[in-house]
Order: C-alpha cells, then sequence, then structure tokens
C-alpha cells in the first residue's frame, strides 16, 4: 500500500499519517518529493483498507502496489532519487563547497581507482591520477572477497586508514566494500560509500544492516540476478529506512567467454523505466578485460547510466587483484575525455567538461 | 598457413603462388590489401612446410596460423574490410553516384524497415519513412523463420517483387533473409544483402551456399553462439570464396528476463581486435522491447559498432510479426538525431551529419 | 481445435469431419488412439466455431487449444506413442521377426555407433561391437556438420553405404543425421531414422522437408532452446504430416565449465507430461567427456527417458570427430548391464535383460 | 604443498612436520587416510622447498599442488570422505545406537522436511512422517533467507527450539541453516549439520565462521558457481580446520524456464572425481515443481549422489513458503520406496531396504 499526500500537505498530516500506520502495526516509509510526499507502507502483509486512510487530512489517495517491490519503485516515487554523498553540513555541488556530491544529478558520477589498496604509496598515487583526470570519489578494497581463501584478502583497517588518508589529501569520496555485518561497524567509520558486492547481494543481514546505517549503498548486481531480484535486493536496504541506494551493473555470467561477464547494458534503462534509483555501470568487472573498458565505458554513458566505477592502478601489471582488467592512468584519461563528449550529447556533464 | 606477400609484389608473384598452393591440392585464397597482399590457405589440413614458399619471389613470409579461423582474421587481413553493397558499375559513397553503399567505411551504415513485407503500401511507407529520416538500406523479411508453423511465414516471392519495386521507389538496397540453399536461388535475384538469420547461423549448408553467390551476406550471431562460433560460421562462407561478410550481434540468450535477449555490446570491440569485417548491432530483436531500442542505439554507436539494423514499421500495433520491438517512425527519426551525435564523437558520421 | 470423436464413431465419421474441415480451408489430422481418434486442425488461424463440429455424426466435442502447439500436445493424444521404426512389412518386437523397433515401448532404445562413419571396418567393426551389447539401432554420420569448415565433414554418400551395408551385416536399424532438404533425398534412401541435429533444431526448411518424409525422424534439442521452441519444432514436423517424431535431449548451453553442455534431464518428465511422442538421451555430447557418460546413463534411464543414443568407437583415441566424448566397446557393455538393471526398477526392459 | 606420509609413519613425525611448517610461518592440515596421512599447507603463497621436507622422518614425498583447491581435492586425500553427524559419544550406524549418522557412507543421506519450520505442530507432522518413511535427518529453516523482505522470514530462535523439539521425539538429527556469522553462535547449538545456502556459497565470512565450528556443514552450489567456485567455497571452510563438509547440488540457473533452475547431475561424477568430499542432490529446489522432484531424485541416485535433501510438507497448500515444491509425505513414501530399488542396484543402501 502507498499512501500519496496532496501537494499543499502540511508536515502535520504527514505526520498523522504515519501514526496511523504504525497503530496497526506496520511500518510507515515517508519519502519527501519535489511535488508531495508518498508514504510506503511495510510490515507483515495483513489487508488494509484504502479507505482507511483516504479519509485523512492531505490525503491524495491510496493505491495498492502490485509489484513485489514498494519502495524502490516509480509507483512510490516519480522523480529520479538524488543521493548525496559526503559531509552533510556541506552543500555538495556548489563551487567553493567541496566534499560532497550528487549521485544521479546532471554530473556523471565517476568513481575511479584500484580493485584493492595495497599500500599507501599505490592508493595516493592512483588517487591523484584519477582526481587530476575528473574522478569524484575514489575506489578501492580494503576487505576483499576473493574466490580462493589463498588469495590476497585486503589490508583490513590499515586499508581503511590509507583511504582516509587518501580522502584527506585528495578530497576524494571514498567508496569501500563491507563484507558482513559485524564489519560494517567498522567501515561505515571510514566510507563515504558502503560499497555491496555482487557475490553478497543476497546477503540479507548485510543488507539489513547497511539499511541501518547513514551512508549511502553502492549495491552490485548478482552474477546471475534478474531485475526483479536486484530491485528486492535493494528493497531491502530501502525497507530499513535507508532510501540512499545507488544500483550498479557489474556484468553476469552467460555462456559466453570473450569477456569474463557478459556486460547487460539493456538493464539501465529498465532500472530508469521501474525505479526512482540511480544506477552505475562496472566495465571493469563487466568485461574482465583492459581493452574493453574504454568502448564499454562509452557505451554506458550512450545508453544512460549514470556514471561509471572503474579500475585503474598505477602499475596494473604489479597489481595484487585484478590488474588485468585495471587502467593505466593514461587511459582512464583518455577515457574521461571520450566519455564528456558523450555526456554532453545525451545532456549530462562531467568534471572535465 | 598464411602467405603475405611483399609490398613490391607484383600480380605474377601472386598467381605463382596461388597456383603452387593449388599444385598441392590446397585451396588458395588471395586477399589484397591497401599495403601488400595475404594469401590464405585451406583445405585438407596436411602439412606445408613454410620453406616451399618463402623461396618464390615476391614472398615476404609463410605464418602458421593458430586460430581455427583463418580468412575472417586480422592475422591474415590487418586492415578493416569495406564491403560493397549495390550495383557495381557505380561508384559508391560518391554524390552523384547514387545506389551503392559501402559497409565498414566512416559512415555509419543504417538498415530499416518492417520484421516482414506484408503488403505493398507497408513496405512503400515503412521505407519512405526512413529513407528520409536517413536510412540507405531497407530490412523487410519475404521469408520468416517463425517458431510456430502457425504464425505468419513471409509473402514469399510476392513479398520480394515489393521489395524490388522499394528499390527502384526510394533508391534503398534491399536486404533480406534467405533461408535454405534452394531459396536462396530465389532470393538472390532480388535482395542486395542476403542475410543468414540468427537460428540458420551453424546451417552449414546455407552457409557454403551464400559463399557461392556475388551478393554480400549479413550473418547474425546465433542465439547461443561464443565469439569463435561466430566467427567460425563467417569463415564458411569466405572460405567459399565470398568474402563480403557483415557480422551482426542480435543478442544472446541468458537467464535475464527484463529483455527477450540480451545485447552483449562486448562482442564489438572484440570482434573489431580479432576480424577485419564490418559488425552491426540489431537492438530491435536484442532487446524484443521498443522502449529500450533507442538507448542501446546509442549505446552500440558509441561502442563502436559499424551501424545498425531497426524495425521500424508504419503501425507497430498492427505488424504481423514482431510488432511490439517496432519502432513507429517518428521515434526512428529521434533514433536518427541520436545516433548522428554521437556518430560525430567517436569519428562516425551519418546521412542525417 | 481439436476435435474428439465418440468411441463407437465409425472411419466414415472421421472421414465426415476431415472433409468439412478442408472444406473450410484447413487441415485435418487425424490422431488414431486406443480408445478413439482426435482430429487436429491447423491452418490460418481464422475463427472457427466448435458448434459447426459437435452437431456431426461421431463427434464427442470440439475443444479449442490452448497451448501454441497442438498436435505434438497430450491434450491432442494422451496416450504415449509408440514409432515404429524399419521395415512395415514385419512385425517389430517380436520374436524371429527381425529388423522392427517400436521406440517408446516398454523396450528402451538403444541406439550406439560412432560420431562419424569413417571407414568401413571402423563401422563394421563398432556395430558388431554394439549390436553384441545389446543395441537395436546403428548411429553414424555421413554428413557431419562441423564448427570449422576445415574439419571433416563426413564421407557423404560413401558413409551411406557403408551403413547400409551394416544393416545388411548385423540386422541393426540404421540413424543418420540429414542436413538439409536437398539431401534428405539421398539419406532418406538409405537410413531408418532420420536425425536432425541440434544446429538445425529451428531449420525450418528442413524440419518441412523430413515432415513430408516416410521415415521417422530424431529431433535433437537445440543448444538453448526452451521446451516450448523444442516442441513446436516437432510440431512442424507433424504438421506436414509426419507423426513419427522421437525428441532427443542432448545438453544445453550454460555457464557451466566442467562439461560440454549441461545435460537438463528435468526436460523428460516435464515432455513426458505435455507430450505424446518419445523422448531419448544423448549423454554423449550432454557432457562431452567419457567419464561422465556411464552415470549420467544411468540417471537419464532412471529420470524416465525413452532411451539413450550413446557414441561407441572402436578406437576412441583415433577417432576422426569427438573421440573424446566416444566410449571404449568395453565401456559400452557395462553401460548397458548397469541400466538394465535400472530399466527393471522402473519397469522397462532392455535387449540384455 | 602437500606433504603425503608414509604408511608407516608415526604420530610424532607428523607432529614433527607440522611444527616445521607452521615455525616458516604457514598453517599445516593433517589429514588422516586409512593407508597414510597427508598434510596440506595454507597460508601466505611464499616459495617453500619440497628438499625442506623431504628429508624429514616419515615423510613419503613433498608435492606441489596444481589446482587452486588444494584441502578439498583428491590429490591430497585419496579416499572418499565420511562425515560424521551428531552425538560423538555415539557409534553411529550401528544398531542400538541410534542418533549418530555417516554421510558419504553406504548407506544414502536422506535428509527430509519442510522449507521453514512454521509450529511446533507442522514439524513434528512432518519429522514423524518423514522418519517413519526412512529418512534420518530433519530438514527445516528456522532463519530464511527470502529475496522478499516482506516474505516470511522464519520463526528464529523459536524454530531452533521446535527443531530441538523434532530431534528429541524422533531420534532425527537436525539440519538448519545459517545465514550470517553472528546468527551462527545461535544456530550452532542447535544444528547437527549448519547448512549454508546458495545465496551465501561466496559470503565468505560466514564460510570462515563455519569452518571454525565443530558442526558438519552443508554447503549448497551457488546459483552460477561453477565447479572450481563451487570447490573453493568448500576449501574455504577446511581451511579453517573444518574438514566435515558435504557439497550439494540444488540446480543452476539458465535460460531454460520449465523448471525453476536447471538441475546439473553431471556435477556429481565430476566432484567425485576431483574432490574426496560427499556430495548430496536437491531435487526440490533443484526444480522447483513437486511433479519432478521423484524422477530427478532417482536419477540423482543412479548418478551416483551420497545421498538427497527434499522438501516434505505436511500440507503444501498451506505452506508459507515453497509449498509448490514440497511433497505430499505420501508421495515421499514413494520416492523412498523407489530409491531404495536404485540404490541397490549401485550398491547403496537405503533404512528402508
Amino acid at each position: 500500500m502507498l499512501i500519496v499526500m496532496k501537494p499543499q500537505a502540511r508536515g502535520e498530516d504527514v505526520q498523522r499519517v504515519c501514526e496511523k500506520i504504525e497503530a496497526l502495526g506496520f511500518r510507515a516509509h515517508p519519502m519527501p518529493g519535489a511535488q508531495r510526499t508518498a508514504i510506503g507502507i511495510t510490515g507483515n502483509p495483513g489487508p488494509i483498507e484504502p479507505a482507511e486512510f483516504e479519509s485523512l487530512p492531505g490525503v491524495a489517495e491510496a493505491i495498492r502496489v502490485s509489484k513485489p517491490y514498494k519502495l524502490v519503485s516509480r509507483e512510490v516515487k516519480s522523480e529520479d532519487s538524488l543521493i548525496r554523498v559526503g559531509p552533510p553540513e556541506r552543500n555538495p555541488n556548489i563551487a567553493g563547497e567541496p566534499g560532497g556530491f550528487v549521485v544521479g544529478g546532471p554530473e556523471l558520477t565517476i568513481i575511479a581507482g584500484p580493485c584493492a589498496v595495497e599500500s599507501r604509496e599505490q592508493a595516493l598515487t592512483a588517487a591523484e591520477h584519477v582526481r587530476k583526470a575528473g574522478a569524484r570519489l575514489f575506489r578501492g578494497g580494503a576487505f576483499k572477497p576473493r574466490t580462493s581463501p589463498y588469495s590476497f584478502q585486503g589490508l583490513g583497517k590499515e586499508g581503511l586508514e590509507i583511504l582516509a588518508e587518501v580522502r584527506r589529501a585528495t578530497g576524494l569520496l571514498i567508496v569501500t566494500e563491507t563484507i558482513d555485518p559485524e564489519n560494517c561497524d567498522l567501515v561505515e567509520d571510514y566510507a563515504d560509500v558502503l560499497q555491496v558486492g555482487a557475490r553478497n547481494m543476497q546477503n540479507f543481514s548485510l543488507l539489513k544492516r547497511v539499511g541501518r546505517s547513514r551512508k549511502p549503498v553502492l549495491l552490485k548486481r548478482g552474477m546471475s540476478a534478474t531485475l526483479e531480484e536486484f530491485l528486492m535486493a535493494a528493497e531491502y536496504v530501502l525497507a530499513e529506512g535507508n532510501y540512499n541506494v545507488i544500483l550498479c551493473e557489474r556484468g553476469v555470467r552467460t555462456f559466453a567467454d570473450h569477456t569474463r561477464n557478459t556486460l547487460d547494458l539493456s538493464v539501465i534503462p529498465a532500472v530508469k523505466r521501474l525505479s526512482h534509483l540511480p544506477i552505475l555501470v562496472d566495465p571493469s568487472h563487466g568485461t574482465g578485460k583492459r581493452d574493453k573498458v574504454i568502448p564499454l565505458s562509452r557505451a554506458a554513458v550512450a545508453v544512460g547510466a549514470d556514471g561509471l566505477i572503474v579500475e585503474v592502478h598505477p602499475h596494473p601489471d604489479r597489481a595484487l587483484s585484478d590488474g588485468y582488467q585495471s587502467l593505466y592512468p593514461e587511459q582512464f584519461e583518455t577515457l574521461m575525455g571520450e566519455i564528456a563528449a558523450i555526456a554532453k550529447v545525451i545532456g549530462r556533464t562531467t568534471a572535465a567538461s
């Protein structure tokens, strides 16, 4: 059920509806929009009568929601969500007010950096490169989910501290992965955006935990997740009260063997139609091959993605993980130049433009 | 084995090498390039000694080819192939010389029209629309492979005659499907480009037959074809002597259900790396949904495809096949405008630009 | 539309219904069952009124068929189809009456032999082995669809003549592949069963051609065919008048890489539920690995398949195609022993039992 | 690296090798076999010289292991692992000594019960049914990973207490799912086998946690996990010191839509070849359709699986989750009868036999 308030409804009207919902044993999710507020109802699904709400002051209508996802749906919130990243006290996206950034706005979100934080020097060098080329956010794993227990698992807390230093030194916002609920307690002290990896897309304990965080969440599509499963995973986060979810397509598993995964760019317009959440593309994991990253980045921007998350390493050949898909710094500059031109065509901007 | 001639090699040198190859019981495939000629050798794979050829006049080197495909490979021919479509007596792509077109050159190849030819009026109306919007080639099936024996199977010969009338009336070149070797005898009298559909990608009898045709071939990737199988299918056509093959990505079958197929745009740069053949994208079959066609067309151009094949129908809701994925004429104009802008960014042109 | 006759309806009643159907411009498919006859109606799908038929003598009811497939459906024919293979003048499956065989009856259908006929000696040796171990039908390709144009394509007509000699020498019935409509003219002179390969499952010209043959058809599931597409391919054959179709699961293409294809045994009970046609399993192509053939053969019999088609070669290591998945003759004996025991458990028999 | 001890090596020889390994900063995994002990070495992969160990008393050889998995590999341990479930003080599998069970031995492991524990009555009724029919272990989720946050998530701790009561009342051993590391602290107090679900197959935090448990682990294959990824997930558990891992095939995600997942039975012989761990099959999730469970159970036993995990519900139509794939109690009896007969053929037993 979804309660849509009238444009002129006041804060106390919204408050009253929420109280009634909770009195009935459900949970209320007020979602303010530019024009008017909608209130999602979740909880143990007993029957509710629309009429119970439609008589309250300020209520425009009460709608039964047909899709399994509710809070992520455009039926609940028709405007695109803008996800604010970075210190709340600063005014993002305004000159002289560095530090914050809005994902889903006109400027493409460019997140770049190495797969894993390997050392202070490696991280700072990579960060300096990507900042100069126009990235606003820095990626780098401190905790790495690896297929083998014998592979490099990340520097852990030391990696997080290096990331904090990167932020201080460069002003880049930090995107890094959290791998379980307990680990999230630590990671959210350092990260500006909490990344949930593809292998954890249906780790519901982790989804609930990041749903209770105040930091935005970057949620990657699972390796064989349908669109509905992807949106339902996001729904878990929103249902806990964290509406700041950024989706990310990173390739799916198919029979095709010329790339490591098959990047499914059609999911971008499909998400845009069904959901108000922004969605990025990861062309590095999405192809697993360095020479495919630039063309697929161009395609991702052209198809309408809100941005990219790209692996860049100062010395890909010496990388401890995923070096074969990391760009050289000069390739990242090329990429930024090419997508800036395409962004313009479709009415988006980049830091470079 | 591949014989690479010296840049200064004369026609008679090439001739001599070919004769030697045939004398050994193999088949010679001379492929002239801008700089120098390469000669592919195919046939029953007995052992050949490179030394047998390297001593001949004009021969630069004899290379054992490691990939299973040879003639389609960049190892054999490093320059992009330009595929000339339309009347040979006319000089394609030059003002005042209408009628011919070169696929794989700077101008994007835009093929548009209905899934099936349904009537004279429908075809002519559609053709007029797409011509005005900038298409140079017209698509329309006279023989339709359909999943059900009870579905509309195309108008057959009558459909081909309508296509011929479309060419006369609009100057558009005709791309239409051939469904078996016998049928090809008929279709090649009408078509400018012989289309081999996805379901026939490994119909080797048909591949051999179109390989003996003088008309260029548009070869669609099979629903679950690996890149290697796709290139090997093209190799069948080249091995019979027809080097004018245009590849086409049209989506592959995966678990994903938000589109009818999963359009695999990463195959474009992968083909470009391995093969000299041009490759188009079919965003209509590739997504199966009208509202995905324009964004994926932009992405296809951005990723580096040589063009598009798009379904456009004057009245999609009345179409006898695939109406739900056909664009309305005005949507096709929008598409042409958007891809013209992106084409410019990556150094390509369109008729509109 | 499906017309179900009363049990006591006479031949002339059936005849009258068929005439009425044809007079309306449709095509009638009388399918006699043990209890009563059903008559399928196919053709250009205009509206028919059930009442037009229900008033005719002998008609029990006229049913609108909801599935896209009709003639292959259990709605049209509830009893399992028994497909008679071999000389019609002989009484199959009766001692002293060798030469014929019934696919879909209590005895499991065991088809065995090499991937390709390579020589008279190889074929005769293989045939002698598999006959002794209990096979009733011999497989061997004379025309081989191969991914590469440079691979061994089969002995052609010479291969067919060797197969004819195998039949004379051993009494085994011959199953061999036909690759295009023209080729079918030749193959049907030699084969007892016409095989349509996986790559040709949607080669509709070939399906229509074998649909006009008097020989039974073994139709292999395409590499990425859904169950509905598989049944629709069979429907093409039945719609042309050849009701003797034997289906065959041979593995589908997935991301899994421990076998060449993923053998989908769940399709056996799924087919049994929807269709009256018998279905075999090909564990050789279905796994692509010799050491998986015996366990998957046991599983195929246990799941309820009507039999197996297995590659056996006298010298797998010298095979010109698919040797790595062919059994050694002694392995085939082991296989026959193991499946005989499982067959007994589920109420089937083998020649060995 | 793998150290293989001589058959006559004494406990102190093994001890000495382990100490040397740990002194070098690695971790030692002694794995006693029937003939001799092997010692796996894991840890930060610096170079080790075989010669350093081959000179120690009792050492037969030191082998570099080529596969990415080590401890799960047959190269490390050639005999099948027998996984002891239930109270260690009791002698499993011996008459008069109920309570314990050995997975991987001659008797097939049959785990049955509802998808989720819904109530005391439902669980006890289901347990009584499956015990009578011959199951030795009871399945039932107290914590349920669900695609939707609004679906029934299990009874939690109350569910675990009901499971404990089921064990007391019926003697059945309890298999239940743990969903995150913290939750594992609770679940391992109640469960005899800790289940890790398909969605958590690469939840490495959870794998490490169950790797430190003293309870055996049932590890389900992920929805799109390759065989290597599946074995590497098990390797995570063994690498932490818990060698009691039971694998389980539960269907993979493909394009096929006649079942919810595609049950990949070929993975059974593939696992048997590469690993010493036992493997079960889940035909309920593997097909998602009640009428496919019995035939695929027969096939699973025939292919060589060590047992089954099957959903049985007293009233499937009233089930809170997955009712459409749960068997009726009388269907489970039929299943047990059919697999008992097949088990005999391949040299296995069931409680019923």
